[in-house]
């Protein structure tokens, strides 16, 4: 609990640690809003930021990772992803769940964009990077996946994430996005 | 505190709510992940459903709202957006928060999506449409809320997706979806 300070034109008059693990911290504060209303708000604070990797074989393949998603109760079908400590360089963690969860290494990284998640709740951050000249190792899956990998014809991503079979918002936007580009 | 239970492949061995307001509960679980690692799982329940407008006047333009995000400590500007609670349609919060933010009232609306926001940690959805046929009338802000408008072609909101000066994640793939599916 900490006395009463600003942040940004919301006033916090009290706040509290109610919730926390290796991965996030669940703060609460009493605050009066900047339209002068009192009221109390809880936040989501994400100790790592989400990396997420798009790579393109040189025939236009791609590659998605399958797995349960606990807090949904759903199989989701996304881009290779995985957390990135505060402390680590967002590419080597790229490089690090690509090779961890597909076996790929790739020559070349290039960014595919920096995104605030879930901006209302939480500070969760993700960055996402189509990764090229690929060349195949042996897969390390963490020691609490259960991943299914699939490789597909780029388009065929692509149109998952317009017809609904991809919902996970990050694999939805690097995809989309590397075709704006006209990366892929 | 429950008993033992599954979810999916995942077992639950004791688990315990350790935060709850209007908006948001979170929950502890004790588990056993797919791989037989016993281990702890923090999830973060979302009471609504959040959803995105991307309001298109027949001359190309879109509508931007701007303001300050709390938990970020970020300016953000972004497509009118709120959260409707489960027991609203989509479609209607929609159109009230499209009306609230931007005065705007529209005949025609149509899904750009369905998206989860975060789900290695949270149960979040998000909703987005495409409203057209606008004509304007009065904004009824939120007696919490603190929002700026700012009225600009679509080409410019498309191009601020892709610069970095949108990052809102849902925005972003919304108003991207937009010109995949040749909408606008």
């Amino acid at each position: 609990m900490t006395s009463a300070n600003k942040r940004g034109p919301w006033q916090i008059t009290e706040q509290s640690v109610r919730y926390e693990n290796p991965w996030i911290r669940v703060d609460h504060h009493e605050v009066i809003a900047p339209t002068g209303k009192p009221g109390i708000y809880g936040t989501v604070h994400f100790k790592g930021t989400a990396v997420a990797i798009l790579p393109l074989a040189d025939n236009g393949d791609t590659w998605l990772v399958g797995q349960y998603r606990f807090p949904l109760q759903v199989y989701s079908w996304e881009l290779p992803m995985g957390g990135c400590p505060r402390d680590e360089a967002p590419l080597d963690a790229a490089k690090r769940e690509l090779r961890e969860e597909t076996g790929l290494l790739a020559e070349h990284y290039q960014s595919l964009g920096f995104f605030h998640v879930s901006n209302c709740i939480t500070d969760e951050e993700a960055r996402a990077f189509l990764a090229t000249g690929l060349s195949e190792g042996e897969t390390e899956f963490d020691d609490t996946e259960e991943l299914e990998i699939r490789r597909l014809p780029f388009e065929e991503a692509l149109a998952m994430t317009l017809d609904g079979r991809i919902t996970d918002l990050v694999s939805v936007a690097a995809i989309q996005r590397a075709r704006l580009l006209g990366l892929a």
